[in-house]
């Protein structure tokens, strides 16, 4: 693709509006299907959007498919990318590369016909979606026909050729969180994680209690305890408990802890796709202790002045969705723990819900 | 004050709408200027408004001083708190103690007549404004007629004899970022600060100076080398440089970058009051380094995303306005530097422009 636009690493080349903005920022992005000299261009099988962001799709659309679907159609085709305005939050996607550009064809380890996972959020990836073939209600998935455009700088993964594609999308999706929990539990600390029986939580209670081992401690919350997620944690001994609370819910929460975490957690880790949960995470968490907050649905003003207005002395994280090796690390946790391999492979890998196919008006 | 209410140690007892829920999140507190028998009542002589709170304000009022003082007034007397819905953040206050609860008055080192600073936020903090008796328009202050309550988990801090209340008040309500600064920076790194000659700049540069050493390096980031600010951390050493940029534009920070942070930072801190500045301070820093956002108009999502975007593996912290002993630490911190101690005595305790008085009409 020729251009009289300089390139920028970061893609800002590719912003319609505001102009003099990054993608991320940026109400509108050209998506245009075809590569600038220094992009991948891919052609997209399927999209993983983000847990706050799907469920709020689907809260507005009542539930109805054939209204989540236009309601990302009309996003992406108002935007060039799936950042849904109201959680400010995306996804990712997988897909085939089908064009790379000059400037990255030398040092790039792709080639055309590679199979990748972006592992860029969606709200700074120029999307455009021909057709919606199918969507998954209950695992946020949308199996697309369209393109999408890699910047220099965002990351991706190749998809492996040991696990199926879905199953290690979905793990790609959150691989972030356990990489994290790897670095802040010391042994023998005690690890809570709230959203603990969702994707991100279970890769966190996994990745917690391989650190804090046998003389740490890991307890889950979680408002159902008899979700499968939360039947594999306490089964396979991922957590030493699994305590039923809604983490909205301060109160109910406190009333807990005394049982629960006598001692309150050294590390807590928020992994839940509502808002309102903030203090919550504060109050279950010793004085120098950490809050790592995973969740998309974070409030920043409500962690920082929540700490403040209990005076609580916590480190608070915010959850960064890339760490250095986190994606090899992700799926190499799943191959190690096999009754993790077979709960993502029935949730994930199966067969998902099929919905009526739909077909896109663009 | 009897009441038939179960006292709270969080304050939920004076939540009114809606109920079930904690001070900070309510919409609206009942300000009624008794104190229950976990509470202490103030006599509150001025607010201190937070800066990215207090810059809406007077934006949203054209910078008139009347339109400020109503809008004040209203926000108070609808939600019985100083808690601005737009940015999501308060401010704090000094008064006198009044009244202590029964059930504190034994363990609590107050008396009353005692003069503290709140702080905790003015977002949780069950407020009631008789009359707004002067505002500068230049440092967020408001002095007023009126009552504050703390609940028993607030913390607080005695005002001190060698130094003006105004000064002190200044420093107290930013004394969070300069304590995380000194445990996050060490011996020989390189520390940036964005926003570096606002008041919680100011301090973390000069905690930086101190904590990095002679073989570190401070730089500060503003848009105007040219204030007060900007040239007291030049002339007193407090910064290796100033670098004039605006944190908003990434491009312009970019530029800056080869010169000013070769081999960019450790610690990154951000105390910038306007939005948009996340992406700024994530590229500025190391892989494996820090960002610290203790600018209250950060948003947890572009922070998150923006990460991930870039591929910028960084710890990222939402600044605690609390930590253990902050508030003698930073009082301390002005009198071991005397020109920072006369920079805070010209802007904060010198006689504030002085505004028309105005009465309030409640």
């Amino acid at each position: 693709m020729s251009t009289a636009k300089k390139l920028c690493a970061l893609g800002s080349h590719r912003v319609l509006e505001p102009l003099g903005v990054l993608p991320q920022v940026a109400h509108r992005l050209d998506a245009t299907p075809a590569a600038h000299a220094n992009e991948i261009l891919c052609d997209v099988e399927a999209l993983n959007i983000d847990s706050a962001s799907f469920r709020q799709i689907v809260e507005a659309s009542d539930g109805d498919v054939e209204r989540v679907r236009a309601h990302v159609l009309a996003l992406v085709a108002e935007r060039g990318k799936h950042h849904n305005p109201v959680t400010g939050s995306g996804g990712m996607f997988v897909g085939r590369v089908r064009e790379i550009g000059a400037a990255l064809a030398a040092r790039s380890d792709l080639r055309p016909g590679d199979r990748i996972a972006s592992l860029v959020s969606l709200t700074l990836t120029p999307l455009r979606i021909d057709a919606i073939e199918r969507i998954d209600l209950a695992t946020g998935r949308i199996w697309i026909r369209g393109t999408a455009v890699l910047f220099e700088t965002g990351p991706y993964a190749r998809l492996p050729d040991d696990l199926p594609d879905d199953v290690a999308l979905a793990v790609l999706d959150v691989a972030g969180a356990p990489a994290q929990v790897r670095r802040l539990a010391e042994p023998g600390e005690t690890v809570a994680v709230l959203g603990a029986d969702g994707k991100s939580g279970i890769l966190s209670c996994v990745a917690a209690r391989a650190r804090v081992g046998p003389s740490g401690r890991v307890v889950g919350f979680g408002p159902d305890p008899d979700t499968a997620g939360a039947r594999l944690l306490v089964e396979a001994g991922y957590v030493d408990a699994f305590v039923r609370a809604d983490a909205r819910d301060v109160f109910a929460i406190l009333a807990e802890l005394p049982e629960a975490l006598p001692d309150l957690a050294d590390v807590t880790v928020n992994c839940v796709n509502v808002p309102g949960t903030e203090l919550s995470s504060i109050l279950m968490t010793k004085d120098h202790g950490t809050v790592y907050f995973f969740s998309m649905s974070t409030s920043f003003t409500a962690a920082a002045l929540g700490a403040e207005g209990v005076a609580k002395d916590v480190t608070m994280i915010v959850g960064n969705g890339y760490a250095k090796d986190h994606a090899a690390t992700a799926l190499q946790t799943l191959r190690d723990h096999p009754p993790l391999l077979r709960y993502f492979l029935a949730k994930y890998g199966a067969t998902a819900v099929a919905v009526t196919p739909v077909s896109a008006q663009v």
